[in-house]
């Protein structure tokens, strides 16, 4: 087992590694920016050292930097965390050239499910389900019949670019005649590039996703889904496990069929495949995420699994010890993101100083969070305060005790999603279970944004 | 299912029941003295009433005061907590002569148990074993023969009063001889009583509970146990569930033993059975405890149970939804109680004011305090600041969390116990699992008290 590793991160999610670490008895250095001097995981990681001035860019993306510290001061593995260089390729390949563990996949394989196109290939051939759609077409009469093909309503994309440019949802054969010519002279404009594709359009979609760990012994279990549904221009805000509606069965088989996917790219480490499901529970491929994700603590709850250990000890080659037989899913669990963000006001990015912090307690409560009374929030990061995270023995229960958490969740001195958080896990569709990812676009006036 | 319960207590255990209230859509009342009007459970009951000065006699055991606040107030059932008037059958019977529902057992049952020498043969009656001991003896004669009987070491005790006064520990039939007479001397002298009994003494006994549930309805179950057995004179500072050493097989023979005892003596709601354990696994009936105990959390993190939510449902006359059969033990946790005391100078009790407060925070970690920073930490009561509970997969895993969690809580301001659990922690005695009674009073040195 190692006996120090670096964090290659900061907040909530840097005090997480931080804890794992402490519990196997491994020292930990934290590799911090100027602006993060004052912050809890310097505090309590057993080392420190400044890798840059307070943005990113200088700082917990700045890969000599970080390379450096880690050879300086001895440690023998990187912990990425999420965001910033967890899902890049060149610093996990340089990790490994300068004998570094990366705790996370190889750089190969998450080259390939870094690569949305190359993602997508590799899990079809893998036999994964993906959401039907099309070639890049280029004329009317081929995008015609491919729609035909697909069914309306459907969703025109530009093949290439990004940023929502050219995405237009089309609800019937009539529309698609006048649309496409136009998207098409739309993204010949933006991109140089008029090629455009189609793919099925889910109106009422669920976004689950199935957690995975996989060692480098062959061996690999799959720890059931998180329904992440309620988003905001993509950005989960509330995440929960098991998924409301999904049969116990269907569980087992994404799980199973993530599994042996994710082997034959040759990954290891824990590892995220998200699916869209549609109304009928068919689920359709997306993407992966190859690092920790902010949500994992639901999925520790219903399986009392750690899984920045496992990260860990799958990382320093020991094999894996759960079997999937051995993995049971018990109750209900919820995680609330906690931002800086003013939900009133287009969930404007707010900075400030906690004046006041009390977390809720009791029983089935867990509370992930860097902050403390006089902490300033600093401008340069993402605007999460804390994970507040409820597990209780049905949904029902857990919706009570996350809503009773909420109320009891103290933090003054600058503006919080929790009032936000308090009308969601008080909306109807919500607590029907009914929740799919146009939700709270839909649904904004009912919650109050 | 009631509507409005009145909570006649203070402190974390005040905040606990409210919590369990607001997720089951029960309104609290909190009653309360006036030295705890700026308390967390005063801010966060529904509603709050004065019910006397500080000083417990007249606010917190005040009866006539909290009945009449429960009547003006329209609350239709009483949580005692644990202290004050939670083992007083006066106080439960006076809550049925009004139609308050006491939560806890009946004022008959509660009398039983109440009084050491009945209960003792009730549950004896009910066939659970004692420490063999002896009637009364008044001469050297017939206390030489049961002496005999009974075995080396032994304790000798004075029938009548109580505090210590006569207990002496035995070790030879020589050493009786001289002792017997002593003995009966001095307690002639401080009682007018010279009566004496013997009971075997265990040297390096462990104290185990077993935690039961008991509806109206004739379904009981067992909880399995906690280790109680770091005491300092007779006073809890740690506990665990499971037991370490405890046999599975035993922990289900005392269990089912322990509920067909309470129900042959009509007893109902939660209690908890105390037993010495010797060294050879043999076990003996000490007392029970008929309320919520201090220590409920761990056995709430092993059995996913909540114990407060059963007793309001229990009292409501519902039956128990519980069967034995589906009570999972699962993991180990254990509970640290922080107090106001200075360790190190015999754990003197400590006033003052919380200057900052951060409890310890993600997986497996639960605190339950009733503390804030700027709270001032009245006289009047008991010095339990914070119940630090973990939870992990094994024992050697939940020993390293709660290291950790120590480590990180911060409460400043005024001494407390953290330090001294620090230590405690990190005993070998402790971490072998071999905490007996009088391993605090024997280790004192090595544990820095």
């Amino acid at each position: 087992m190692f006996r120090k590793i670096l964090i290659a991160n900061r907040g909530e999610i840097a005090l997480r590694v931080i804890r794992a670490c402490r519990e196997m008895g491994i020292r930990t250095i934290i590799a911090h920016s100027e602006a993060d001097r004052d912050s809890l995981p310097v505090r309590m990681a057993d080392e420190h050292i400044c890798i840059g001035p307070g943005p990113s860019g200088k700082s917990y993306l700045n890969i000599p930097n970080i390379i450096s510290a880690a050879l300086i001061s001895g440690a023998e593995a990187i912990h990425p965390g999420y965001g910033f260089l967890s899902e890049n390729p060149s610093f996990a390949q340089i990790c490994a050239d300068v004998n570094l563990t990366f705790i996370g996949p190889s750089a190969t394989a998450m080259a390939i499910m870094g690569d949305k196109v190359s993602a997508r290939e590799a899990m079809a051939a893998a036999g994964l389900p993906m959401l039907p759609g099309t070639r890049v077409l280029r004329t009317l009469a081929e995008a015609r019949e491919a729609a035909r093909e697909i069914g309306f309503p459907l969703m025109l994309k530009a093949a290439a670019g990004g940023g929502g440019r050219g995405i237009r949802l089309v609800n019937s054969p009539e529309e698609f005649e006048r649309v496409f010519t136009l998207a098409q002279n739309e993204v010949r404009e933006a991109f140089r590039d008029d090629g455009l594709y189609l793919e099925r359009y889910l109106p009422r979609a669920r976004h689950i996703e199935i957690q995975v760990l996989v060692d480098h012994h062959g061996n690999g279990v799959h720890l059931g889904e998180r329904n992440c549904s309620c988003q905001r221009r993509n950005q989960k805000v509330l995440e929960e496990s098991p998924s409301p509606l999904l049969p116990p069965e269907l569980r087992q088989e994404i799980g199973m069929k993530a599994i042996r996917a994710v082997q034959q790219i040759g990954y290891t480490n824990a590892g995220t495949l998200e699916f869209l499901l549609d109304d009928e529970n068919r689920y359709y491929f997306m993407e992966m995420n190859t690092r920790l994700q902010v949500e994992h603590p639901v999925t520790e709850m219903v399986t009392s699994v750690d899984l920045v250990k496992e990260q860990i000890r799958i990382a320093a080659g020991e094999p894996l010890q759960l079997k999937q037989e051995n993995i049971q899913f018990r109750g209900h669990a919820i995680e609330c993101r906690i931002t800086a963000e003013d939900a009133e006001a287009d969930f404007r990015p707010q900075t400030g100083v906690v004046e006041k912090y009390l977390p809720p307690g009791g029983p089935g409560v867990r509370v992930d969070s860097h902050l403390y009374a006089g902490y300033s929030v600093p401008p340069h990061y993402d605007s999460l305060l804390a994970k507040l995270i409820v597990w209780a023995e049905d949904r029902d229960a857990a919706i009570a005790r996350m809503q009773r958490a909420l109320d009891e969740f103290v933090i003054e001195g600058l503006p919080t999603t929790i009032p936000f958080h308090q009308r969601l896990l008080r909306h109807q569709v919500f607590i029907r279970g009914e929740a799919y990812t146009r939700f709270l676009q839909e649904e904004a006036a009912s919650l109050g944004i």
